[in-house]
């Protein structure tokens, strides 16, 4: 690991969230910058839901913040506080990535989505042709739906306890991937071979599945983009019955060729 | 040196100024956080002045920023953030450090003059019985001369290009310190024995001093607050006539123990 030192020239890149002290984030850019003989850090800001609107144009603006991770539950929120929007969260109205460009204003994309697909493909795991049911139509689930439409899955599913969320990323999907079956659902459908969980069921101890899961077929393919030390539920229940899986730290390290890219450029 | 980790536990502080690429404690209180076995980093924080009073609020809001330091230029600006001060600061109405307190609410207290003492102090200077000449009247200055008078100098005559500036400080000082002789000035006078900077000359490259001192008799103490790497205009002026002197490093230094037990209390 290299050494990291903080001084007066350090930059400084945030990860903003609530909660906030289960991100790891921080330990993989530190690492990233330091490898590539950066004077940067990655600093954990947590932010409550009231203070947030008043935060992002205060932290944009403080000169040595070049950028700036968004996670739960502000992703879609932080999207109006971008100039540019990349192609994927234009797409979707979320972002989890924002950088200070050159002229000094913001642009803002979102990578959640091409991490899933990046670790699926690093574990060597086929997408295309894949039935899928997604849990969760927030900013990560809308991510990870869109890059799975565009990585040829069959269909998807969408689960969210907000039904109208669900209804209403399923429409955006199907008009931007008419060739992919997109729809909303209220449970697990029986036909699908792949199963994701995009929500945040599974951040807080406790916390059981994200709906009713029944046994699984060993060939289904589970995600779940909770990063955890433990094991999720989720992913407990697919190692039970002998399903690969893409965990939270698998999608954080398939992101982090895209997101220092988006960064580093800047 | 300690390694320094960052995670999402982290809990931060921040050194708030403008410029910000020349503090210094960021490298000094990340090493005294890990030697203290704190996973916490003291990181830089470069805030516009129009952004300022936005920005304050933001920052104390952060629920892992548990302490600020404030410099230049806002140290006199930050006092009104605090909803409680500390007798130094009460006494200036200047902060140069913000805690959050258990309770939730911001104190502050200023640190620059006992730091200043207390680096003469490490080097066995006397203070007692000193005819001082002080360039600068705002916080820094304010706090250095309140701590000078504390410690028994006889006279303070206070030169600042804002007149008003030093008449204001030297009428505070002079209701709190009756005995001694304190005074706004226009030039250095010619009897003093100690002379301090604590305006901002010699921050910027090519500075010269903060005003007219010509050849030094070698008991003069000389005192500057500019922490630079290289000597400033007026240390080598000291060091040439053969002068003992304190540096900004010599302060900064000399602070850190009574910042550390503030910060560490809270």
């Amino acid at each position: 690991m290299s050494a990291i030192r903080i001084d007066g020239a350090t930059r400084l890149f945030g990860i903003v969230g609530d909660p906030i002290a289960q991100v790891k984030s921080p330990e993989l850019y530190c690492e990233l910058f330091a490898a590539a003989g950066m004077n940067a850090v990655l600093v954990p800001l947590h932010v409550l839901p009231d203070a947030f609107d008043m935060a992002m144009p205060v932290l944009m603006g403080i000169e040595n913040i070049d950028g700036l991770i968004v996670t739960v539950p502000y992703k879609a929120r932080a999207a109006r506080f971008a100039r540019r929007l990349g192609p994927t969260a234009s797409r979707i109205r979320a972002v989890n990535a924002l950088r200070r460009e050159t002229d000094g204003t913001w642009s803002g994309d979102m990578f959640d989505g091409a991490g899933f697909v990046h670790a699926a493909q690093r574990k060597e795991e086929t997408l295309r042709g894949r039935k899928v049911a997604l849990f969760g139509a927030g900013g990560a689930g809308s991510a990870i739906g869109c890059e799975l439409a565009a990585a040829g899955v069959v269909s998807l599913c969408i689960i969210d306890p907000q039904r109208e969320r669900a209804t209403a990323l399923a429409a955006t999907l199907h008009d931007a991937f008419p060739s992919c079956r997109i729809e909303p659902a209220d449970a697990l459908p029986k036909s699908v071979d792949m199963i994701v969980n995009a929500s945040t069921v599974g951040m807080r101890q406790g916390d059981g599945m994200p709906g009713e899961i029944g046994p699984l077929d060993p060939r289904t393919l589970v995600g779940d983009v909770i990063i955890s030390t433990e094991p999720t539920p989720l992913i407990r229940h697919a190692m039970q019955h002998g399903c690969r899986y893409i965990n939270g730290r698998d999608m954080l390290a398939g992101q982090s060729d895209a997101l220092m890219a988006f960064f580093v450029r800047g």
